[in-house]
């Protein structure tokens, strides 16, 4: 019976994660109440804090959630390519990929993390190291990637791989930014050809 | 009497602007609520609607202040740096004079086109419209100095200058990202020397 009860608790939290990532992807940490949340969730407005201390407590967790679920989406994707090609290539291929995703999306919500970052850096401290620890994450695989390209001779060697991870990261955040303004993946796929085709290509 | 009545209507919208554009970077515009904004501008929460209808209209007004004084603010330090050096060469020291007014501030803003996009772009089309033009005006100054760059051989001419400040802008909006994430100036900093020393340069 406990067991049965702590497995609906560990649903209900799930959902509310859930719940929370789409809110807050599409109307940002402030724009999303905590009563549209537990609406959404099918639980009381009170019952929230049984699962979450409070919003920032629930925001941390967010981020923790959405990191988590998209690095999985991320090694999948690039396993999968992986198989069919280099590990580097794999990196352009990963990437079209989600470029994809967000162009059948009918909201262009686009990263969280860089979404999160613009709205709540100043306003929470825990979710701003959240932030940090995440995008360090995806950082440290885009630049193993591109170590893999500098060996494979693939990728320029006059920089070190972080140096060209940080490019990348930059790139596609300004890009998805670009995106949610323009609602068109276009500037997206651009900046991945730019990258890909010329920037992080070695000097001849 | 009507001219002095008009001139204050006009001072304390200017400083409704002010305010709000302090807030909106700082908080965020779902973390600003009107009764703060009134409160700093020294009237009542009521009285905001006299000058503007509401806060999506506010929003707009905001992004078109910023827009209007931070571009006369590049416009200012390019001007300066040209009578130094050549337009191209003026633009990287401009976009080194604004990192350098983001260490000394104790609050990292970041740039407020930037942190909205991420924000507001699906909740308000005003305002995402708002934005749209804001950065196509950003871009196509980008793209006239990167242009004289390419004329002058001291900017790659494999790309076309449009597509560069693409990816100047992209750059520069996501390393303001990890600046608010870091706490740090040093993501800005490197981004900007991995553009103008590394990028942008000619292929030889």
């Amino acid at each position: 019976m406990a067991r049965k009860k702590s497995a609906d608790l560990e649903k209900t939290k799930q959902t509310l994660l859930e719940v929370g990532l789409s809110l807050f992807q599409e109307k940002g940490f402030n724009g999303t109440g905590i009563q549209e949340i537990a609406t959404l969730a099918d639980i009381p407005k009170g019952s929230f804090y049984n699962y979450f201390s409070s919003k920032e407590d629930f925001g941390v967790a967010v981020i923790h959630y959405y990191t988590e679920t998209s690095m999985e989406e991320w090694t999948n994707l690039l396993d999968t390519a992986t198989q069919q090609e280099d590990s580097y290539k794999a990196l352009g291929t990963a990437f079209l990929a989600i470029t994809e995703k967000h162009r059948c999306a009918e909201i262009k919500k686009g990263c969280l993390l860089g979404n999160l970052a613009g709205e709540i850096s100043e306003a929470s401290e825990d979710c701003r190291k959240a932030l940090q620890q995440s995008v360090n994450e995806y950082k440290d695989i885009l630049a193993q990637r591109l170590l893999i390209g500098q060996q494979l001779g693939k990728v320029r060697s006059d920089l070190p791989a972080q140096c060209l991870a940080d490019l990348v990261w930059d790139c596609w955040q300004g890009s998805l930014l670009r995106m949610k303004i323009e609602k068109s993946v276009e500037p997206v796929n651009k900046a991945i050809e730019l990258l890909f085709h010329y920037m992080l290509l070695p000097i001849k």
